[in-house]
């Protein structure tokens, strides 16, 4: 299999270096419109043609996929095309600028049979994919909230607000554990630097079923912080990104609660236990991601981090931005 | 002077340990309907009165101050009747259950001449008084953000929700710290418990300065934070109040930008520096109230935890939970 | 059962309040030469007799025990005098000056039936208590190691070592949970104030079965640390005294050795897996010290905290003395 | 220049990667004699020669130099080679397996006027560099002790014991900060693979001038822990080599004291006041070791990691090992 990097910018090298140890997979071209970076691909990897024009990935009918790596505003355009030459696509987070673009592609990679692919890389870490099991096997229960805080001193990025920079990793990874269809939003946020592009925001997701799913974005903060929070009746569940060997701690606290005849008097039993801190295994999340992609096009099957769940995460950053631009007004999802 | 304490439930030890220690203040009653707290208090302090009867209080006119320490609902009906016969009031936070019962009181104090205050004890910690010496002296620059997240396993409250219960304390200390008018309110929340009292909160409060302020708060966190971020033009600040010994820490981190000709475009320019933990006096908060309370009486003065900021955080609560349960709905602040 | 305190310095008032709290005991006197603190005690417990005639508890037939909290010094003197007075006698860590002194007085509790018994407070934790229980359970396996700090800014003490003043804690906690003799010890340290008192040592007890203990104990740390490590051939396990409420932690980590026929070589198997921090049961220890001695007494049986394991403790302080003033020269520690 | 680097073993990639970044120098070879190894040199960097045969450098009159990664027992013959065949030498720490070796190694090098350099890579870190300013600063006074604890679960050495391979990190950090000479040390440790060799051991050195320093190091810890605490008269300093962005701490922390007449009668004034934590420049510290060692061949001066402060290190080293298979007896150092 072939395939090609576009864009060479600070995520680069990272996809070279992972696509590149992949078995059966030949990296052929990276493309770049700054002579710069080409340069540096060069000096690392001789083997790779190095090209500033688009339009030669198209035209090499022995091309099988396409990595998209560029800014956020040229997804939608640069997925399509190579799309439509008959590529596999695999987009950087977030997929897209709009749900609107989203779904075109959507469309067309189901109409030309094409694997399409978005990178969550959250979803191949080893404590995401922990979570994922232990929540598979009943350990926290029903889940009842989600709440995350993803906090520090960021590149306040020109073009996206922090919730489209941030957020898209915490939503991604809420879409891939919670079974529940997103009903609502409400979102804040304040622009310190007169762009109109939020560099603080806050988020809520509401849900019918009581369950609630909350996140702190700032590129503001001296301190960082990389936390969720996830709730359930049985246990609760802490995911810190910073701890180095100690990633998940599950807490053996809750509270059961009973109605009294009387509606609003609520008994609660408390319980604060023992926490468990389980071994995550340490494996490169990326290579996981990239192999995914290659594996998913080798067995036309849908890979973990699938297009739809872009659409799903990029579904409710638009709705974000539209409340942030009410003034917090709730934003009703449009899920069909 | 004399002094009696009404309710002595989870606070009531505190209260009178600390009203017992001030000099030239006499406790002179404690008040509870339940004879098996009064009995608490006779096997401590045996000269003071124990009574069940509030009327007892009111009827002896060599009582001077009234401490009302019983559920909200009661804090308006037992403040009125102890300033209107001639006592001075210190109620614990929340002031009361609306903001016009708040002014009301307000309006009552102003015409009888006495003093009103509510117990912010948060105002009186030395973490809080450096803060604002801190802000004072210019070392935080102009302020920009509060962040505030009060979470953790906590009793369930029959009666307010978790803002009433928890926010009082992040409310008064940002109505200490910032010379900045609210102009509004968006808050969402849950109820896990059936009986539409939300355990866990958002609420986010905007200015039309650009500041802005959001408090996280919950009764069902398995981990205990009690953390508030201020972010300033020159430095940021955290106030991390489960450190027994580094409560403070403020940053030389921040960020300078200038906008271009292009309103969109910014330049920022970020710096990340030293870190200083200052040495916090270690004093009893609630003494200091406590002795603010006799001081202001004999002083004829208004206490630093006036009834003028009960009023303020009652308002915002007030509006918050207008915003809840308007899902999360903009609520514009009524300031006169 | 009547009892009395002698000595009510810094440690008094907790003792005064806990042995009040015990059912069935009545504190008596309070012993102090000092009129100030004296007019303390009466205070808080006006039905208590004051005295600083040491004479007065002897010569109180109905007296049954005393407790000795003075200097170390006088320990011996007191107490020899009580238990021949037909008193019980419970003494504050460290329990005499000198192996020889424990030892008269164990001869003489013997001989007279009295209980004597050291106040090891530790021993009554609920985290030392677990651990106990989980090492009686066999979850550590066989022990390898015992490696304690206890550092902090201490106040210097005009007649004891560091040693002397912080490590009975943990060599108690060694002697209660490790079933095996020590050989030797070896020590350093030094002294900063030119008193011969040394701030700063370290111990190590060599043990004959290869298990190995070492205490690093400071007056002169900027940072306060209680951590003790015990390290096992199935787990290891950390105690973290300052831990509000994570104390302990016990690692499902280690190492598994094969010797090769050539001595010199071996094979490590290492596994590094799951953090368990257990649920451990918050109560007050000196409580529990203190109903332990009350309960020895009348149930005529060794209290846990026994005064042999006092000696033992005296025995290491002693041996540790001789080793630091001999340049760190082993001692071999004399059982018999 | 050119370079060759003699044993790829773990650290052989980043000392290839950092001698490859410095200007005008050439790593001519890379010398070992596992032909598995060597392939993964010609992988990544094809235009080196990779030999199995040391002959082959010192037979090249035009290699410089020649850095030696090799096991310790090898440093010796080695680099005594490599010196009589007219190269410069850096050698991996520890530098030889004895002072005897080490003394050689000196002596060759000042007669053949090659330089001789150690790699203590901590001297170069942003941290140590840091400490060193401070104390030139006058920051922390007169130095009163130095405390060092390095465990973790480590990989079992099967040559050398866990001083040999820990502690010279920070032996080599003391010998740069600290202008004192050593007098004597004292070392304890276990072995519990029954090889002889201690997986846990303790050392103390001693100084006539009242300084005193200590190692704990360990490579059977469930808990990884790098921290050296530094006491001044004025300040102490902690630095915590495994957090990410605060490793040091300035703690405005101490005391003073005066002796009475009574020559054990001691007054202490304590202090604890406010932290600082100093921004330390993130740089990599073999790079500038890397660097030094060419700078020093190309300048004709000393490097900062000089070939003495590595015999220094192996005098302590050596007489620890003698302390150890001596029951800990104090060992004086000999410095002529």
């Amino acid at each position: 299999m072939r395939i090609a990097i576009v864009g060479y910018g600070y995520w680069g090298p990272n996809l070279l270096r992972n696509f590149s140890a992949i078995k059966d997979c030949e990296l052929a071209y990276v493309c770049d419109f700054r002579p710069e970076r080409l340069s540096l691909v060069a000096a690392i990897n001789p083997s790779v043609i190095c090209t500033s024009r688009f339009e030669d990935l198209l035209d090499d009918a022995s091309l099988d996929a396409v990595v998209i790596a560029t800014p956020v505003f040229t997804h939608f355009d640069l997925a399509k095309k190579a799309l439509l030459s008959g590529k596999h696509v695999l987009i950087e987070k977030p997929m897209t600028s709009s749900a609107a673009e989203a779904k075109e592609l959507i469309e067309i990679a189901d109409r030309t049979h094409k694997i399409l692919m978005v990178d969550h890389t959250f979803l191949y870490t080893g404590a995401v994919q922990k979570i994922k099991q232990l929540m598979a096997d009943g350990v926290i229960g029903k889940p009842t909230y989600f709440d995350s805080t993803r906090i520090n001193l960021g590149l306040f990025q020109p073009d996206i607000n922090v919730l489209w920079d941030l957020a898209p990793h915490d939503l991604s990874i809420l879409d891939y554990l919670i079974d529940d269809v997103p009903y609502s939003v409400n979102a804040t946020g304040v622009s310190h630097t007169g762009n109109d592009i939020e560099n603080i925001a806050y988020l809520t997701i509401n849900y019918q079923s009581g369950f609630i799913a909350h996140f702190n974005c700032s590129w503001s903060s001296p301190v960082k912080l990389r936390n969720i929070l996830i709730g359930g009746d049985k246990k609760m569940l802490l995911f810190n990104d910073l701890e180095p060997s100690e990633k998940l701690r599950i807490y053996d606290t809750g509270y059961d609660h009973k109605s009294d005849e009387d509606k609003r008097r609520v008994m609660v039993d408390y319980r604060a236990g023992d926490v468990f801190i389980p071994k995550v295994a340490q494996k490169e999340a990326l290579f996981g991601m990239a192999s995914d992609f290659v594996a998913s096009i080798r067995e036309e099957r849908s890979p973990v981090s699938s297009a739809l769940s872009g659409l799903r995460v990029i579904n409710i950053l638009e709705a974000s931005q539209k409340s942030i631009k009410s003034n917090g007004k709730e934003i009703v999802l449009q899920w069909n």
